[in-house]
């Protein structure tokens, strides 16, 4: 149905006969720049270098932050890489195809993903991974891996990438097996949210944590990541959903995502542990952590029903941390399983997650709290910092 | 095939008849008893009074001994509970049943198990659990549920049961929700040792590590249970099965049971975990710990490939260890499950486990190192204190 929407159907064919003049050229256009740790970042215009072997150029529509590219941008404790053009959650179109590229080609719309899928190594071969020996993320490079040289530069200086993705671009370029084909019809300015935070939250339930209909999922913080498990555990049919968060201002939100009930730890003397086993008879029947707090990942494990429960963990720790429980806790048949971008593999998996927005079971529109132009990115910015948006897209137009 | 053996059904139809006499009242026989820790045991003649509510009596034909017999006899650490009848390895018949009991009749072939299964409780309702709420595996207990009382005594005077089984007895009482039914074609001298250490380690393979066909899979520890974790693997197809345990005498013994490559841990300066992931281009698919030790829990965990590994612990550890790992190796998509008598729920599910065995796919009779009659039982503690047995079993006509 969506399929004959006139517009869309439009601005793809005038997309591939514009670019169609672009390939193998340098094509100068606007970015983002962040030139220092923390320091507001500047549009400027860039060069953008043709794809080279097993690479793509895409034109960015609308791109959103991520608590990601604050923390990069932020630079407290990881080695700094500035200059550098942040952004990894997006949706566009390839523009251009470099030397070997054959499931892609100009006109696609795709989803730029942060971590790839070469398709060819142990993981990537493997049904259970998808944290690809290639292509798997890595924040410390800002360079392509094709020839260690960035495709961004300003005035022949070059502008380091973020994670292989930098979607704070109008055009880009990232390695094939970064991208997502993705359905034509499916609206970028709401799905582009898809390539990141929303899909590690909602696969972290419906994909590892799986609950089945009728069973009870506490979710262990409420920001956009752990909306979205919450929303995975509405999708799955749970009957009871429980948040926990420090800040008590995100349960009336949450509801939205079908969190039925809403825990905060500072308002009890037990650990919320036990807090939630006596809420229900002994313990959940999954989990989801989506803080990284070393001590939420402990009561998110400890929270489980013995016997069956499932924990997961998807929130990254600090370097220092350890994880300790009990051993008991594990003999008595609980499950402690981690995840890395809810299990999918991009380029296979994440077509069906926008498919599931299109069949109206997953709902995006909900995480959609602010949307700025592309010259006024920085309030995207100030608005995560302030912890007043889920997702603040950012129109390229604009 | 086994059903028409002449002999079994003599002796199937001989017990029916014999038996027909004895219901309702007190069985006078002989049993092993521990008088105090660490002291041989002594057989007396002890009375056993008839089943009541929900209970069957058996008449125990073959026993075995297993690690948890000594360790409580031993009674280091545990609030002792003495005088006491031992055993829980064993295979019986049916001599009577008491009230509401329908499931079970005399002559009916069966294992008696440490463990229940009431069928009524949320975990035997479960999938996924066996940790039955009513008859959970306790070993502080030393008389029945049913009235608190004792079903054994010598001149009167009661003596302890021991897990529910107390199969160190002509005749013994259980709770049926603690009796697996089993093919009579079985040979109880070889399948009694399903009731307990077997089943637990095969299980854990099995039915939790599931390796699947071509996968590593690495055993920490190569006693019964190891050993028998190790047979899961070699049923289950795996490609190489890497022993780990600190006596290096049982690799041989080990290879019967498909162990293809041997650890010991003394041999190495970097940890098991570093030189089995050097082994295996990053370590292996599944791995099960049987050993009890928190340090192997923790190799166990940390060699098992990221991605997709599975570490399943088996062992029971002591009251004051913290498993503590890097959450990082859980964020990289490992899992760590924990499994108890290795996920069956014993009446429903180890019937099959028989079964498998007259399939002729679990190879039990290696696991039988020795047998002696019953007037020499305490010849079994020894062989297992002096770590020359796997199982021994106890002919109690003996
Ligand atoms: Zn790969
Ligand atoms: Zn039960």
């Amino acid at each position: 149905m969506k399929l004959k929407e006139p517009k869309t159907v439009l601005r793809v064919s005038s997309f591939i006969i514009n670019m169609s003049g672009t390939a193998g050229q340098v094509i100068r256009c606007k970015a983002a720049v962040a030139w220092e740790a923390g320091k507001p970042l500047v549009i400027e215009e860039v060069e953008v270098a043709p794809p080279q072997k097993n690479e793509v150029r895409l034109k960015i529509l609308f791109t959103s932050l991520c608590h990601t590219d604050v923390y990069f941008w932020e630079a407290k404790g990881q080695t700094p890489l500035f200059p550098r053009i942040f952004g990894h959650e997006a949706g566009g179109i390839v523009e251009s195809v470099g030397e070997g590229v054959t499931d892609l080609q100009p006109g696609d719309h795709v989803l730029p993903v942060f971590t790839g899928e070469c398709k060819e190594c142990p993981h990537c071969h493997s049904e259970e991974s998808n944290m690809c020996d290639l292509l798997r993320i890595n924040t410390d490079r800002g360079v392509m891996i094709n020839d260690g040289q960035s495709r961004f530069s300003i005035k022949g200086k070059p502008i380091y990438h973020f994670v292989g993705t930098s979607t704070f671009s109008e055009y880009t370029v990232t390695h094939v097996g970064c991208v997502a084909k993705i359905n034509p019809a499916a609206p970028l300015d709401k799905v582009c949210v898809l390539s990141c935070g929303i899909s590690t939250g909602f696969g972290a339930t419906v994909n590892v944590a799986k609950p089945k209909k009728g069973q009870s999922v506490a979710i262990f913080g409420l920001g956009a990541v752990g909306l979205a498990a919450a929303e995975g555990a509405r999708v799955s049919g749970a009957s009871r959903i429980i948040g926990v968060d420090l800040n008590p201002s995100r349960f009336n939100e949450a509801k939205k995502f079908g969190v039925t009930e809403f825990v905060n730890p500072k308002d009890y003397d037990k650990p919320v542990q036990q807090v939630i086993a006596d809420m229900t008879n002994g313990g959940v029947d999954r989990s989801v952590e989506c803080t990284g707090s070393v001590q939420a990942m402990i009561s998110a494990f400890e929270c489980v029903h013995d016997g069956w429960g499932v924990a997961v963990l998807v929130g990254v720790p600090n370097k220092d941390d350890a994880f300790k429980t009990h051993p008991m806790n594990l003999l008595n048949e609980r499950t402690l399983k981690g995840t890395f971008f809810g299990n999918y593999k991009p380029r296979s998996d994440l077509p069906s997650v926008v498919e599931k927005y299109m069949n109206k079971e997953l709902e995006v529109e909900k995480f959609i709290t602010h949307t700025v132009p592309f010259s006024e990115i920085n309030k995207a910015f100030d608005l995560m910092l302030a912890g007043e948006s889920i997702r603040c897209i950012i129109r390229m137009d604009g």
